[in-house]
């Protein structure tokens, strides 16, 4: 197959032409966790603010998406609602202001997305707002300052996502629909449905009825899980009888022994999960099982490096009829290693090799799999209550209790 | 601690300077591993025509490095001598030039270091050459060409990393020596020795001798074994009444199960090594041993990224009196985890929880270790001849057919 | 707690009465894996000649039993129909005869059971005319001829178990409950029903329907899914306003991983299940359980040594007020490990230390879990059609095939 | 090969003819596990009045190995000196006699011994007066003890066995070899040698110069260390210019985990070793290697079930010319599946299907390995001397603490 870095068909048209036409949409990686590896994000908040104080730092990480074969570009505003810039003692907002931040990364992405062919999405997530039982305009309110920024830079179109209670992210959905544009949303939830109990499928279902075109799952549990989260979705859309696209942006961590809150509940939780990520080779494996079920855009979250991004490029080549732009430094299931000076390595250059490899943990004395945290609190808890200072040595001091 | 980002006593120092005063250096980690990921090198080759294609890759690796700690920049030259250039059908130095490959690679380097505190190296590594059993002048004649880029853009020092014979790495030692430079000399073995059977200590032994003021190894093996490596050749050296500084830049995967050659042997190298990558803890715990034995050069090789180079720099904070930059990004052992929204979650804003846990790999039906391919050829081997043209289709079907 | 052999109050008395009373009863062991290790019985066939052959062999594993607190003793007539023991090239019934075995299995059973306070239970299992399409008729009649033999002998009570289809196991029922003995009922099935898709509420129902006093589960599956299986049932029978009393007889291997087949279908299956065998500390939690979820006839199957059969025994002797005869031999939790040399052997004398060891396989080239094999072949599939003669050369050359 | 159950060359012969005319002699298994497992001895004290008090589960356990293929039926006379029948409130000398308990051993082994071609080895092992730092003297008197009855009871020779220090071994040799009859002596040692850190090699050579004929080791290791150990006695012995027969009894777990002491250290020891029971494959691959190593006195220790020992008749049955009677329920290399009724069971009836099996755990919150105690004390500690009465509720509470 000839090595093409653009696709003549679908430069400059919109997302639901292209899902309307069939094409294969890919999403691009997890923010927040590469660049907290980079140094660039605090883990804790997740807040992105480094859009203001390191735009070389995120440009670059837009651009290895891009060039892995992301058609999408999400504006780095994960958790940048003003509620949460400024939750237990982060002072974001009052620093730099939640507006800067936001206006930061939808031009960052407007400049790397126009070095290609991708579009550029604005994106809203959960409120602290609405954990601590704030009203419905309140919340909307967040959503609302959001949006004013990604008008202001007429971003591509709109992505609700990471959303552990359906009621939430329809509010969100409600808001976004307004411009005009289309809106996709996405929920962090597992095969269990969300924190209240909402199964997938009348997620989707009220997520449809809310405005939404396309949506699906995104981050908390491993992309075996979310896809079987999105074929929930899919048969409570046809019982319903309602149409939309199908999106899938999960994890690139393994998370077998996840309960109904996904990775957050895991004892690795956010330092130790390193053993779980996932090969490039588990990463095509879930890209065709993605496409198999019939999702047309996806992408990854958390855990997702650009090289876990062209693997879904490269899985699905054949059927887009091209490869990304970082395929020139990467043989299709691993042939560049022909090239290699020791012979046994040359003897991995093949298919076969990979796609069977059962790789070791190198870890001795470690266990397959971790039994959750499960508080069992949930929204209107004490424990979840969010506040805008920091938590004391006090508040610490118990938790710290609590967990014994 | 108050969280500085330089330190006024090294400033403009030398490498020796720095070490003869005692000071812990801080190296930074693998660029063909991170770099691949991110998409600009091709694993099997591993050459660095990045330098070339995308500086800004490059740039904003070096920088991540620097914020993260690394008080030593290695100019991205790492196979980048003619031979290796010319390997097998890679063809590089035939389109771009060995010359401006390590020329860029050196520009590079001195613009990031220019940002902060750092020193930049001028490295050389291994030649196909040498496996090929080309003469004493030939190999040299590669170092030589490598050194005259090196001299021309006055590095600060030179290292001569990632060798398994002590007997090339002599050679190269005595070609850097002559530039006057101080020179850095690291093998890619572990406690068995080098490929020709000698001892840890008498490789650290014959580097010395032929001019090298600073001793170890890197790659191939986790830091633990690493740490012995060294070990062995501290010991090596007492018993030859030797002195010279130790240095250890170890994987940051986990090779419990590697044989004499390392990861290279490893059914999952290059591209199923996830499940072993190190968490920040174990290379804290490393930093803590490597220093405890008196290692003061201390880095990463393959496997490090730059949140591993931070732990590096957090765990020696309180010798050093300085955080690095990143750091104002991360709590040390994990105390910004009090600013998370789950209540669980804070509760692991602590040491204790991050030092004792052991993390599950999430893969039930991957084992803990694998057995090393272990083809027994050595140098002079025919399957070890390197060549200048592309495998063959018949020459890969052999080494398929042998790997069954 | 006073260590008493016998319990006054159960003496002579019968199942139903003990149970109805609201007596914890404890089953004995699995006779063909206990029997197959030491000698006596052929894996595979899995037929119990070894009455006739080695009757001092099955009696010494009877007394074992009897010792560690069984309260009933199963006549090990366990595959004794008379088609199965000419299935495939066995000829047991044609050198030894159905009957004998099954005389004799009847004749050590009940010499055992008189030296303690033991019931004896004449057991019929699943045939393989029923595998093979017989019709209702014949695969009854071979229950019929063993049922002519427990009522000669005059057996105490009757189980039909290990049946993977529920309408085979209201035939048995239907024959057994003619003698006018109580009746207990067990399946070889988990959470996912029997072969053909009947629920485990159903098939509980059904067994009632049919005359089952007792009704659960035996073999196939771990205690923890075992007890899942057993609360089904629970709950099908309260749905449909039946009584009967629960059992559970499961493994003593873990099968965290098995399908709907159960262990027959792992790899590991019957000659690699060694390092899921459990531990006497699993077997007590699996006798809490199952108490507490109020099962009362608790006993084991394939994989459980007497010493399993004691930790059920240990468990419960706070309700039952009273040790079995072998735990002389044995302190609960550990506790005469005070009589150690070693002192560190000494410091495990303790119920904390047993509870809460996660024991390492010793096998790191192995994994946790595996994949069971799936060939989706039921009841009427030409290769589950049984044979009186040997499996042929051709017929095994296309097993292996096929396992390919 | 024609299914044998005596071979006439070696009946009524003596251990040192056999071994001479280069036969395979096989021993048996460990006593004191497998009737922990069964009921009729206490893990702790590890002592043998099973002997007096329940002669016909003794008496089984014999005849199960006999019919396995042992050649060798050890006396029940583990841990049987006088002073250990004594130790830590124990008294069994005091209740029952240390005279009877060895007595009733000759009696039951020699009555089993008749119904084969099986030899009676007379036992003695490491004894609490040593540990206790008792007089050489005092040491001597109990192994005299012992050997009176041995020679009473005419065994057919003696064999020394589980001592972690050679020079007790030495004094118990000296006193065994007084009575005429061949000796046997092995170490329960690993490679890095005794308790005293003499070399395998040293300890070998000791042994052979105070008069044993056959010298090795027995229990403390896996198959694979402990054939590791008996090369560097066989090597020891070379280079002394010594000659001896070997032998080698190890244990049925797995051990990769172990420091110098061997699996007593081990987390799991006791009473959580199940993950690491050997199956007969591993069972198979040992005697292969022992073989080959040039061992002729095969068998096993703690752990060694009967079918262990088969396993092992099995795999050497080509060079012995026959199988042993046990055989009769075991196709060799599983092919007796053929019978089973599951088709997908039936293709596991093949050698390369066990051969290459990686059998899994299933038990995924578990670690493959595990750190053993070490608390570093030796002979001569505190905490190691020995005493009659029992361990007090004080002196526990001080272990569990230091456990902590």
């Amino acid at each position: 197959m000839a090595q093409k870095t653009t696709e003549g068909t679908s430069l400059h048209q919109g997302i639901l032409e292209r899902l309307d036409a069939g094409e294969i949409v890919i999403g691009d990686g997890g923010f927040v966790f590469a660049l907290e590896k980079r140094g660039y994000v605090k883990a804790g908040p997740w807040t992105p603010e480094a859009t203001v104080e390191h735009p070389e730092a995120v440009r670059q990480l837009h651009r290895e998406f891009l060039r892995a074969g992301s058609n999408v570009l999400q504006t780095f505003t994960f958790y940048a609602s003003e509620d949460k810039l400024e939750n237990r003692g982060n002072y974001v907002a009052e620093k730099i202001s939640c507006h800067k931040v936001n206006e930061a990364a939808c031009d960052i992405a407007r400049e790397v997305a126009n070095e290609g062919d991708a579009l550029v999405a604005g994106g809203v997530s959960q409120t602290p707002s609405y954990l601590s039982c704030k009203d419905k305009t309140e919340v909307k309110a967040a959503f609302q300052k959001q949006l004013e920024v990604f008008m202001k830079k007429n971003v591509d179109f709109l992505i609700a996502e990471y959303f552990e209670h359906v009621e939430e992210a329809v509010w969100a959905v409600e808001v976004l629909k307004e411009s005009g544009k289309p809106v996709a949303a996405t929920m962090c939830i597992g095969p269990e449905g969300d924190m209240h109990g909402v199964s997938p499928g009348q997620c989707a279902v009220q997520l449809v009825k809310a405005g939404a075109s396309i949506v699906g799952v995104n981050c908390h549990f491993d992309p075996e899980t979310s896809i079987e989260t999105v074929r929930l979705m899919k048969e409570g859309l046809q019982a319903a009888k309602l149409k939309a696209h199908l999106m899938c942006q999960p994890l690139a961590f393994h998370t077998p022994d996840c309960g109904k809150q996904g990775f957050i509940d895991l004892p690795e939780f956010p330092f130790g999960l390193e053993p779980r990520i996932a090969t490039r080779w588990d990463i095509q494996k879930y890209a065709r099982k993605a496409y198999d079920l019939g999702i047309r855009f996806i992408g990854g979250c958390c855990g997702f490096e650009p090289y876990h991004i062209r693997a879904i490029a490269e899985e699905l080549a054949p059927e887009r009829g091209f490869l990304p732009e970082a395929s020139e430094k990467h043989g299709s299931w691993g042939d560049n290693l022909s090239m290699h000076t020791k012979p046994w390595v040359r003897a991995r250059a093949r298919k076969e090799y990979w796609e069977n490899l059962k790789p070791a943990s190198g870890r001795p004395y470690c266990p397959c799999m971790s039994k959750p945290d499960g508080w069992g609190v949930t929204r209107g808890a004490k424990e979840l209550m969010q506040q805008k200072e920091a938590t004391t040595e006090q508040q610490l001091k118990e938790l710290f209790q609590k967990k014994k």
